[in-house]
């Protein structure tokens, strides 16, 4: 089998120029093909939501994920295969319900949204006030909403990007708030979804609003639009109950494939192993824990082990927080050794935009990268990387570059967070073309001397 | 306003051969303006699912609809409105939960299906069998499915006729039956249904099978199928309960618009008015309803009465049956006096076929009914209509002719018999061009001698 150049000759051959670069796009090319034709990625998603399905923090399922991703990455071949304990608020959903009782009785689809209190036991009714949008009850006074369930049926937009969702997902995170604080004793808000299915879209809020508080399905929330529009007064009976785990146990999963020549020279990839409870977390985010692991696997096998180590991490906690910070935390004396961290972490949907971390664009191993991206229909960005995805924030704030490989989101909002998310709404194809990105640019990175650090600070 | 020939008048001018077609011709095409530019059908689909919602038999929903039904056509302007009685049995859902407990935990999707038994209090637990059709299961020996829940994952084909559902469909109707006999404890199947979100489609079973049954969702069959191919045994959870309403009250609304010169003549059209319950019986059969009675409307008022009497019925029991035996029984002796029966009873897509009565075609009011056809991209066939309709079938028995005016049905089985069977799945457009052919249909046929009978037995 053909061996690369490690690191320590690159650095060599990258002064004296196109000579390492060539190398590096040819490792770049044979990681592309590798990664059309491998099915890893494919099979790890199968196997976490067929295996495991739903993991949310403070249910055993997060138990059952934590040992499914260390025999994962064990079967894979990785080294130092572990679990990084840590604990994080949980909030687990209890039995809920929902019903118009007047004046056209209906029962409603809902699910309570993160951090939601419970009712009180068997319920409260009170009549509704709906709102077409959260600056319209945020323009209610204090104490407008008093005895009231408030409810916000904004639409959220269907976009390419994270726009959409962006605005789309305020109302969710601080409509409760808002209307607690106006005397509100419970709040529904329309899914933040792009589809017409009845099936709501959970989610977390900001902090603990101290009322009950769901999302309803979007026919849902069309139906009481035009219930309102009839003038009489509409009257709800909600039922929720959930509880908190201040500090639930979860854990980062991790595993890695040992750099050659600069073994202590890290780029972590990953995404997180946790998953809002109603669907099997199949795009949000076993699809990312797939492209990730089978990248980082491929990247370190084609062509024998790259100079730097390639670290997949399984985040435990995302969705309700702290997996990041956990990890930041845990890892703030090694922070100079990570050269890059990334995560997938927008379902299974084709890459559409590369965007680098400062200053890479011309570094040769970047331009080694960039040349299978016309192939993969993949939009080479002129601006830098700037998200990197919630679970590397923490390392992001400690200094270590992320890069984006931003998917296409238009489908996504579709099924995130509902039950829908399930494995048939994944592409092989295009998590194929997710892996052919990350598997390229996981192997330039670790094995070549391209320091993000300096290019972004290069003149 | 123009006032067109009577059936009186009309009689004698089909003997002189083309004048009275023209006008009848012209009918039928203001007919298609008016239905075109009217919001009736729209304005009652929508206040029957806002206002009742879903409607099944044996529940308080039923009574309301048959309310709902008395005031609608009241206030179009419907004369002789009034509520006929009948007792069928009713099926009435009650709490249902089922879930894999090893080897990989995870909570299903179902909904039970009609006729199904309820499971013993605190549910019962088995090993699963899965076969991938009803006729894998059938090849199974007497007894050999003892204390197992038998669990077919067959799947439909998407078809723009009834042929999809024709032979999707009877694993659900028989496949319980066919487990209960070999021993089974419990019955799944995979749901019949062309889409691929997670709600469960419930439906009739053919009989009471003695066991508890319901659907699952597309995705939950698949990941049976996926758990199965790793060979180790599956135990599921089911807890299930319903009662069983032997007489359940119920009740065919009926509306007439009276003819003038021939009022004992009566074509009759319409929907039914209950629906399952997890949606809002929008697409079954609220559309049907709304096509009906808007048709009916117009082609009475269109013009100035015709010579016939229009009578629209909203049939009280076509899901769990019963309706249209009620109805055939209680006018078995003005059967004669019936021209024609029709229901609408796939939706609000599309009509895409016409089926006439045997022989009409060459009458000169179908001619001129059939003017309109290529406008609305409706095919005129050859082959006659010989469906009619569920609730039809009695009346069908008893010698009155029926219509098929096909609807595209290649979406209709994403929503039917689930939550997703909601309002906002109709396009008020097709919803239009539904109305525009039965309008005009009912038009002539109302103001016209064209007797179905003769012209069944024409040489």
């Amino acid at each position: 089998m053909k061996k690369f150049p490690t690191a320590t000759c690159l650095a060599a051959l990258l002064i004296s120029g196109s000579a390492a670069a060539a190398d590096l796009a040819q490792e770049a090319r044979s990681l592309k093909a590798a990664a059309l034709a491998d099915t890893t990625a494919w099979d790890v998603l199968e196997s976490l939501t067929t295996e495991v399905g739903p993991r949310s923090v403070g249910t055993p399922a997060i138990v059952r994920a934590k040992d499914w991703g260390i025999a994962k990455l064990t079967t894979l071949g990785f080294e130092n295969v572990h679990a990084e304990p840590f604990t994080a608020q949980a909030w687990v959903r209890g039995p809920e319900a929902a019903e118009v009782v007047a004046p056209y009785p209906q029962k409603l689809s809902i699910l309570g949204l993160g951090g939601s209190a419970s009712t009180p036991v068997g319920g409260l009714e009170a009549e509704v006030v709906l709102f077409r949008s959260l600056q319209d009850l945020q323009a209610q006074p204090d104490g407008a909403l008093k005895g009231k369930i408030a409810v916000i049926t904004q639409a959220m937009r269907r976009t390419q990007g994270p726009d959409g969702y962006g605005a789309g997902v305020v109302p969710r995170s601080i409509g409760a708030a808002e209307a607690a604080r106006r005397g509100a004793v419970a709040f529904l808000v329309r899914s933040i979804s792009t589809d017409d299915t009845r099936l709501p879209h959970t989610g977390a809020m900001r902090g603990s609003p101290g009322i009950p508080a769901a999302a309803l399905s979007v026919p849902d929330a069309q139906l009481l639009e035009r219930m309102a529009a009839r003038g009489l007064p509409i009257r709800m009976r909600l039922n929720m109950s959930s509880t908190v785990i201040a500090q639930a146990q979860s854990w980062n999963v991790v595993g890695e494939m040992k750099g050659t020549t600069h073994p202590e020279d890290v780029v972590i990839v990953g995404g997180h192993l946790d998953s809002w409870d109603p669907g099997t977390g199949a795009i949000d985010d076993a699809s990312g824990i797939a492209i990730a692991t089978a990248a980082a696997r491929l990247a370190a096998i084609t062509g024998g082990r790259p100079a730097r180590t390639l670290r997949v991490v399984m985040w435990g906690s995302e969705e309700q927080g702290g997996s990041g910070e956990a990890y930041a935390l845990a890892h703030r004396q090694d922070a100079g050794r990570i050269i890059l961290a990334g995560e997938s972490d927008l379902g299974g949907d084709e890459i559409w935009r590369a965007r680098l971390p400062k200053g890479a664009l011309s570094h040769p191993a970047m331009q080694a990268f960039a040349t299978i991206l016309p192939d993969l229909k993949v939009v080479l960005s002129r601006e830098p990387a700037d998200e990197g995805g919630s679970d590397v924030e923490g390392l992001k704030g400690a200094g270590v570059p992320v890069v984006d490989f931003d998917q296409d989101a238009s489908r996504y909002f579709d099924l995130h967070h509902s039950a829908d998310d399930t494995l048939d709404k994944v592409d092989p194809r295009k998590l194929s073309q997710n892996l052919a990105v990350w598997a390229a640019f996981l192997r330039v990175t670790a094995n070549s001397d391209v320091d993000f650090r300096k290019t972004a600070v290069a003149p």
